[in-house]
């Protein structure tokens, strides 16, 4: 296997628009894997994806943690482990008002691993720009 | 919340072009996240990302055992068991011919998981044009 390519990839160099690698289009670089597993990883549960898809779908962009609890079986410093995990990948970022906190998608996260999945010769999910 | 939302969600209806639901545009329901989460959870390890982007850019579109191995630094069993969680997880597929075992990219997956991940109102990973 060409070094090379694995370099270019580890790089995380996605201006190229249509030429940028993707982790179907070329052999992924070990240091970039590293990283993108842990985004997988933060997504590879059942309770942390349905908070992801609560913050992500709620009308005005944030939603108060106050509203995401009631939906779950589970203690709420359960939630907040979850929504760490969550915030720590990058995926979610939060603020403190009073006394709850509210929390929103990241979305360039989400962007770019629907673009990371996306294969070669197929339209990226979202357009980059260079 | 709505539990109309999570059955549908659930059925993975998927074929109602731009109003397909999308882990981005509605609350996920309990049995798809289960589901979901077991293909990201696949996803979580380096090791993984990089057999699967290995597989996936083979040009051919399928590479012998024999050439994956050779980029780590692990055991055969250890890749072998690597490679077993993404079949698990149906993202790649099999088949032995003589002494090694030949892998492939199943492509519907990985799409479905670049769809799951574009914002609504995005194009989809798969089948739009820009």
């Amino acid at each position: 296997m060409s070094k090379q390519e694995l370099v270019v990839l580890g790089q995380e160099e996605q201006e190229e628009g249509d030429c940028r690698p993707t982790l179907l289009s070329a052999p992924l670089g070990e240091e970039h894997a590293v990283e993108l597993a842990k985004v997988f990883k933060a997504l590879g549960d059942p309770v942390r994806l349905r908070l992801l898809s609560m913050i992500a779908s709620r009308a005005g962009g944030e939603i108060c943690v106050c509203d995401l609890t009631p939906a779950f079986d589970l203690s709420q410093p359960t939630i907040s482990h979850h929504l760490k995990l969550l915030r720590q990948a990058r995926l979610i970022d939060c603020e403190r008002r009073g006394t709850w906190v509210y929390y929103w998608l990241l979305p360039e996260a989400t962007d770019k691993l629907a673009d990371m999945l996306t294969r070669p010769g197929q339209p990226a999910a979202v357009e980059t720009s260079s």
